[in-house]
């Protein structure tokens, strides 16, 4: 039986979802969730608290609650419910007190919040994204001495995904280029590129997968055939090793793999937002 | 003085980062942040252990050190170091053992790795980025029965980090329509987004903050002037009203915060990646 998995938070719950996901991927149970941001008022908390009884007394077994609430008079309506209930960063924080020799002063809002003190690095998140867009699948290759990150591989093996993710997460700026059929015959890497080999990072992809996702866009196509696709993965696979460009197989790896490697490879750090 | 923080991880590192981050963000202490993904070996562990260890001799501070790591051999490595070692998911893991009656059996990359069972949801993650790319900024206005989410407003109010936040990390298909300064003589909702009113979302902005951003993009122009921005936001403001669009003010929150916020209101469930 799958087993009510609660995110709960006073802001917008990523962090309660991503501990209590991480824990819940340490057991081999099936789990429906329900994520429930903004818990800020006690009328609001009282109606979680309901449904989280509803659901006990419905399935027989107790929710599993996910939360973190600066209020103490919210975060106990939430404690007096019949889901077996987890402060995410309350186990952490207290041994921490004791090392920074100082006492926590919770603020809601401030993990994924907006401060004075951020805006400036916001706005160059936000700028960072449209960089990315502007340079996405080669539609400029100027300014690139802007980029932090330049992209390279064939039509649909995830540059772009990849970029974006690297801009929004990260505050990247990522570009990225793409090599089409028409350069196989006598693939190079363009003159444009080659100040900026440093940046470079390759993406390459299984022939086979490749085909299944750009059948999904054209089917029964030459640029979907197996033949083309692994063509055009062997030609460029070739051009990454002979300009020594380092590259992964993105094959088997989400977006937040290939964009952890990526910025662990070329040494770009990683600023949280 | 600024604290060492490292996010230690074999995998992403990502669930340390939010983690840690989360915890030190409720003390008022400045850091200096460090995150090392995919530590697997034990090489390469020995490596991570030198370098907190030469940060400590360096600043007389030992780091803190939030980790995640499946591996005993290669977490015993980094336990040994000098730093402040904190494992960010192994606190909540016991006392769940006990609530689901059942061991815990970790893999390492489970939490943000792509795996047989996961890869048709993360096709859909994809397809979702690929349909709010080609929906934004109202260059489609076709299939949009297939939207999950329809934003509203006028340029630059920040509807196309939102949506694209939506689709990376919910696997959202979000549209994005924009209201033009040719539009606000005669302002009206087109006719082409009536029938998806329960998908309709506005996002407005302080006329100040919005002239300020346009100002990075087109300095001194009439586009970004504060009269123009104050009519285009008091035109839109007036037909989200007018058609019972449910709209935030963006000004001051992050694209986490505007998301989880809009997700929230509409009644669409959150899908984790």
């Amino acid at each position: 039986m799958e087993r009510s998995v609660f995110f709960i938070s006073d802001g917008t719950a990523i962090t309660a979802e991503v501990v209590g996901h991480s824990v819940m991927s340490q057991f081999p149970v099936a789990t429906v969730t329900h994520t429930l941001p903004f818990v800020e008022s006690e009328a609001r908390a009282r109606a979680v608290r309901e449904q989280i009884n509803a659901l006990a007394k419905q399935t027989g077994v107790r929710p599993v609650v996910f939360y973190s609430i600066v209020s103490p008079a919210v975060r106990q309506i939430i404690e007096q419910s019949e889901g077996f209930c987890q402060d995410v960063v309350q186990a952490l924080v207290a041994p921490l007190e004791q090392e920074l020799g100082m006492a926590p002063d919770p603020v809601a809002h401030r993990t994924h919040g907006l401060t004075a003190t951020n805006l400036n690095r916001y706005d160059a998140r936000i700028a960072a994204i449209d960089y990315t867009l502007a340079h996405d699948d080669g539609i400029s290759l100027r300014n690139l001495d802007q980029a932090q990150i330049i992209l390279l591989g064939v039509s649909r093996c995830g540059k772009t995904p990849t970029s974006l993710y690297l801009a929004m997460q990260y505050g990247i700026r990522a570009a990225n280029y793409p090599f089409i059929a028409d350069d196989m015959d006598d693939l190079r890497l363009p003159a444009a590129l080659k100040p900026y080999h440093d940046k470079l990072f390759g993406l390459t992809i299984s022939p086979e997968r490749l085909a299944a996702i750009r059948d999904e866009r054209l089917n029964d196509s030459r640029y979907a055939s197996l033949r083309q696709c692994r063509l055009e993965i062997n030609e460029v696979e070739t051009l990454f090793r002979k300009n020594k460009i380092n590259f992964l197989n993105s094959t088997n790896h989400s977006v937040e793999e290939i964009a952890a490697k990526i910025m662990d490879v070329l040494g770009v750090s990683r600023r949280m937002y």
